[in-house]
């Protein structure tokens, strides 16, 4: 008997037909429900993830059987029970159809209380980070996502401080997990750092600005950056490459490496490495996004209604949308944490212990000149162990913090489940 | 499209007929080929871990997909690229067939050089440790297996020291994990902890002996330990389950508390409770190894040849021997390593940090009585903030036990609930 690896879960968004349900270009609706689309390509562009096989070696005897083969199930089985947490920092001037896109993907309505800022407002307001954190579940994974936006970019006259406030919001929720992680408690550390950093290019310029190269530059060694052209139904396919070759040159020439996607291994199937190559080979993704389900073909899709035809956002052929939901939540969410961690958390890590090492050598310096001149160092020893104090004087009150938040949940989960219990009986 | 959970890899050794193919007790081989043997029970204890399928909520609309269900697939695959370490500790006196049971677990030929020391070598020798790793795979599953053995454990006249040598042993990876761990290179740290400790009970005592309570006390807050009866077949059943509640009420008696098998879920399907049941009340396994294959009515089985008929090792009427190869291979090895990281391991890390902030204090307190020759309150002023920090901490420690236990509560709750759910939805 041979084990099977774990199926690939299909996004149930696109089944393989998908793609020819709404045609490509300028095709309009009707011609489209009379079936004069070109379904083969976009079909086969539009498939799900693909999760290669993990190698199956045939044993010979029953008895060559030990057992750990089930140690990823049981990874997996403990990973599911644990739940995932992401956070995704979306980067760009207003207008470019952030909150939209974000909607789009993860189907959510986070943004459905915006007020739009009148233009003075605007040129006052600095830069300002603005976080969402919904709680969604799918098939029994729960996900805890964290969305980050800087809704004012670019709007305020002085744009120099827009990197800043993106920096400092990322060191500061490095800071706050090295704290965690040196601390006694470490069982229950919420992850708030960026995994992921959307950034978006707008689609009328001829390539990068100043302005974007400055803030990629100052970022891309902090976060995974992966660069999406926004509104990209205002380009034609030909627009989008050259945007896209341009683009790409500007980053070579400027020595900045965003986001590398991980080596396929030689020994992945065939299938999963075309698919591989066609994600990398779509960077930086042109997307359109919308919120609007209209109905074509009988089917509905999420799309833009135009005198001249509907935009889906769906297919493969109008936008680079579902490849961008495919590479970031179905094949290299877990990818982009764990770069995260290994990576551009470790560099932080790894300034932050020099730091403290050389404040270190520095106070030790003080209380020896001090001590031989017989002077008053009794000071610095008290703050240090002062420091200390606060230290875990803190660390207690956030473990406090999370008992009354439990408490809270503990006892609405108590209430709803009697509240439910009330209307089944009613039922 | 529903989505199928990865299906539990059978293990290859045990299909369901299996028990059935040697007779149980004293029935003689013929016997056994004359297919005389009671099959049915034993068929169903063989039966391979079960893994029960996360839940599969459908959904109403294509759309309502977003993708990240396949995270714990994302997990999976990493893990399996990675590959998977395992220490395993054998502790036990001589003579308890310790090596043939890790040859039997593991399927290999770990002590094929071994010589036997004689008399007078074993009187002289002191407790020893022994290491030997392996490198084995398994269905494209790769684990790096430790076994850390003790071979002169209680041959020694002077048994004192016994448990230093193991105590020592599992300290000094600790430490060298809180090395590596602490440092600027982690991404290649070698886990060399000891993830479990097989201790070895003889089965010709009536219970426990001082000496196995001295050292089992000496590592329980160490090290998850795992009690085993070895050679088991010198013990009928109805010996077998006196020795097993003695030994039980001996470790109640004692307030020790060996490994704890992780709470069943209530959502988990019944044949999983089932297995969880009948492994928990199997503790301590009473084991049979043999490196020796027979041939049993035209099947190979691990088995021992007595003039009254064939022990089959893998027979679960025989002994324990594939519930406990189940329980620390197929189901609870992730978990063994889970709680030597989250508990042993912080345990051990909790003491360093205190240690290393007491030592700090007191040499800052050195250099700050030589700068301040006059006072004496000094002392005093640097054991009140030791006395302080001392008790942050343990207020930390206690917050943090409220925190699990919550959570633990929590969790249950939340599952009970999604039970409720279904069954309502059942209705």
């Amino acid at each position: 008997m041979k084990h099977q690896p774990p199926p690939p879960p299909l996004p149930l968004s696109q089944p393989p037909s998908m793609g020819a349900t709404v045609a490509g270009g300028v095709a309009s609706v009707i011609s489209t429900m009379n079936g004069n689309s070109s379904s083969g390509i976009e079909a086969v562009k539009c498939r799900p993830p693909i999760y290669p096989k993990p190698k199956t070696p045939s044993f010979d005897k029953d008895r060559d059987y030990i057992g750990f083969a089930t140690l990823p199930e049981q990874v997996h089985r403990k990973s599911v029970k644990r739940g995932f947490e992401f956070t995704l920092m979306v980067v760009g001037e207003s207008g470019l159809g952030k909150s939209t896109l974000i909607n789009s993907l993860f189907l959510g309505d986070l943004y459905k209380n915006r007020q739009m800022p009148n233009v003075e407002e605007r040129i006052e307001k600095t830069t300002k980070v603005e976080k969402k954190t919904m709680d969604i579940e799918e098939r029994g994974v729960r996900l805890r996502l964290t969305v980050v936006d800087t809704p004012g970019f670019g709007d305020a006259i002085n744009c120099e401080d827009s990197w800043r406030v993106c920096t400092q919001y990322i060191d500061e929720q490095f800071r706050q997990y090295f704290t965690d992680e040196s601390g006694l408690n470490r069982r229950n550390i919420q992850d708030n750092r960026v995994h992921c950093c959307l950034y978006f290019v707008p689609p009328w310029g001829h390539s990068l600005r100043q302005m974007d190269l400055d803030l990629i530059r100052r970022l891309h060694r902090k976060v995974n950056i992966v660069l999406v052209i926004g509104k990209a139904d205002c380009l034609n396919k030909q627009e989008v490459r050259k945007l896209k070759e341009r683009i790409l040159q500007d980053l070579e020439d400027n020595h900045i490496q965003l986001y590398q996607f991980p080596e396929c291994d030689s020994d992945e199937d065939d299938d999963f490495k075309q698919q591989d190559r066609e994600l990398k080979a779509s960077i930086p993704f042109a997307v359109v996004g919308s919120n609007t389900i209209l109905e074509v073909a009988g089917k509905k899709v999420r799309g833009r209604q135009y005198p001249w035809g509907v935009v889906n956002v769906e297919d493969p052929e109008h936008s680079d949308f579902i490849k961008l939901r495919t590479f970031l939540i179905s094949t290299h969410m877990q990818d982009l944490k764990d770069t995260t961690q290994d990576v551009h958390y470790e560099n932080f890590r790894a300034q932050c212990i020099s730091q403290i090492s050389q404040h270190a050598l520095r106070e030790r310096g003080k209380l020896k000149r001090d001590s031989i001149s017989s002077t008053n160092g009794f000071d610095a020893a008290i703050s240090e162990t002062d420091r200390l104090l606060l230290q875990k004087d803190e660390e207690i009150r956030r473990m406090q913090d999370m008992l009354t938040q439990m408490q809270e949940k503990l006892k609405q989960t108590h209430l709803m489940e009697m509240k439910k219990n009330d209307s089944v009986i009613d039922v």
